[in-house]
């Protein structure tokens, strides 16, 4: 579990020392967090209180109940339609040409894009992160009914340090909850306190890996032993809550989510929150950068804005 | 939703007038429930309170916490293996050879066999579909980590009628928790109060189903507007509990359950219990029954007797 680092890799951003060489391995290594999981610390000022900022800081992902009311997400179901037809990217099903995901949410006057800039959300992010956030990549994830297939076991960062150059893990997931998600619709899976320890992926990247990873991941993805031995130690936690609530997860928190098999679909909103000073360097995995839809390359901090519905 | 039942099929059991016809219609049909729930009655003596007796009747389902102690269910876990190397049936995974589900433990006199004539199950069974009843068929159903795939949606009843001749719904499944059954590791799902309406499946039986319906089944199930439609109106339900809970449900109710993507295999243990007044006839669907280990055809009354770890 504790094999020392190597130095930089040989392949990757030749101008940056890589502190997570990853994909570079012929068998997977671990090695312990390097970054703190409190940016400005356990007694940070802001919404959360300082038992959510230890959990946060243990556990590596918070549930914050009923952060949005019932008319905003009313309002926000309704508006998914409009902000779909506009300049958000597509990804289908693996399967199907079920919409599975819908990028770049952020852009825009819309409300989810809106939501995003809403200080609920963005100074939970400043009390974690600390103050200048912006979005790196946003998202809709619409798991359909009976057909939403799983999204395999993941640590965010191990993708956005190879393949976007995020240098520090200085960065977080808001994930909120348009629909009930339950132990019945493929709620988000966690290994908790997993963030605490990086698992280098093997195998190299391909080219072009995005255009097929969204759709289903097969590379930047830990080994099974790996899993194992942390699930269990740690155990593994669903992510349940009622529409309305928000799950705060960092980025290096192993996650994934099973299919959904209930006869409804399940929509959840993702903004994920980097700090300007972890803006992007070259990609640490030597590729070039993925496509501005899937990760911003421009940190300019957020000025937090109440999400208002009548405008 | 309401289309009335046909008369007996033209295909199926000759001998026998076909109360519930299935799997000989072009569209699906629905009809109502022509057996009770609560064979005995609300008031029936037993395990079970007045309060479970009324929730069973309304929803189709009970959840028994703690059941079985710890010391069962370890004993039961380390018995499964003895209890593979005899006489049960295996049945693979789809898309691999790794043990889905194992079949006809209750033959023979190792622990899963004595579980199942245990006064906590059969007593249970016997103040609901009343006294004298044995078991038509039995199982565990292993998820393994990982790639523990999904069992699709349906009623046993559709199948134990079509294709074992079970002619009225005075059958149910206690379900015995050997691992703890959770929202990340494919906990089974069910409509509640589905079991009120039988639905007509479409299309024909084809010849040996059982050798492929066992591993991935695509006859006999539900058509996903009937899904849909119940989902909306009565919601969908995971069954969550520690080891050593039982859940009890009714050989109508629509059920199924999604993958186990955790990095952790979940057993469960199925005994089917009918009652002896409802052996199986011919099968309806007109085809040759399904093989023994499968569905029992002949109907003696279990003699309770109470687990003993030291026998």
């Amino acid at each position: 579990m504790n094999a020392k680092p190597s130095s930089a890799a040989t392949t990757g951003n030749p101008t940056h020392y890589d502190r997570y060489p990853s994909r570079c391995f012929s068998t997977p290594r671990h090695q312990p967090r390097q970054d703190p999981v409190l940016h400005v610390g356990p007694g940070a000022a802001g919404p959360l209180s300082a038992e959510e900022l230890a959990q946060f800081e243990r556990e590596g992902f918070l549930l914050c109940p009923e952060v949005f009311t019932r008319g905003e997400i009313h309002a926000l179901r309704a508006a998914m339609d409009q902000a779909a037809r506009q300049d958000a990217e597509r990804i289908a099903e693996p399967d199907s040409t079920e919409v599975r995901s819908l990028f770049a949410l952020h852009r825009g006057d819309h409300l989810p894009a809106r939501l995003m800039r809403d200080p609920r959300l963005v100074h939970r992010a400043e009390q974690l992160l600390g103050p200048g956030v912006y979005i790196h990549q946003s998202r809709a994830n619409r798991k359909p009914a009976f057909d939403g297939r799983e999204f395999w076991w993941h640590s965010d960062f191990e993708t956005w340090h190879v393949e976007d150059g995020l240098p520090a893990m200085r960065a977080l997931s808001a994930m909120v909850f348009l629909d009930d998600n339950t132990a019945a619709n493929g709620p988000l899976l966690v290994i908790p306190g997993s963030h605490h320890i990086f698992i280098a992926c093997v195998g190299a990247t391909p080219e072009n890996h995005h255009a097929h990873s969204l759709r289903r991941q097969e590379y930047g993805i830990p080994d099974r032993d790996s899993l194992t031995l942390l699930a269990h130690d740690r155990g593994v936690q669903a992510l349940c809550g009622v529409a309305g609530t928000v799950a705060l997860f960092e980025c290096n928190l192993l996650h994934g989510s099973a299919g959904n098999l209930s006869p409804l679909p399940r929509l959840n909103l993702f903004a994920v929150y980097n700090h300007i000073d972890n803006a992007p360097a070259a990609p640490f995995g030597g590729r070039p950068p993925r496509p501005l839809h899937v990760a911003e390359r421009t940190a300019v901090a957020i000025t937090a804005s109440p999400l208002d519905l009548c405008v």
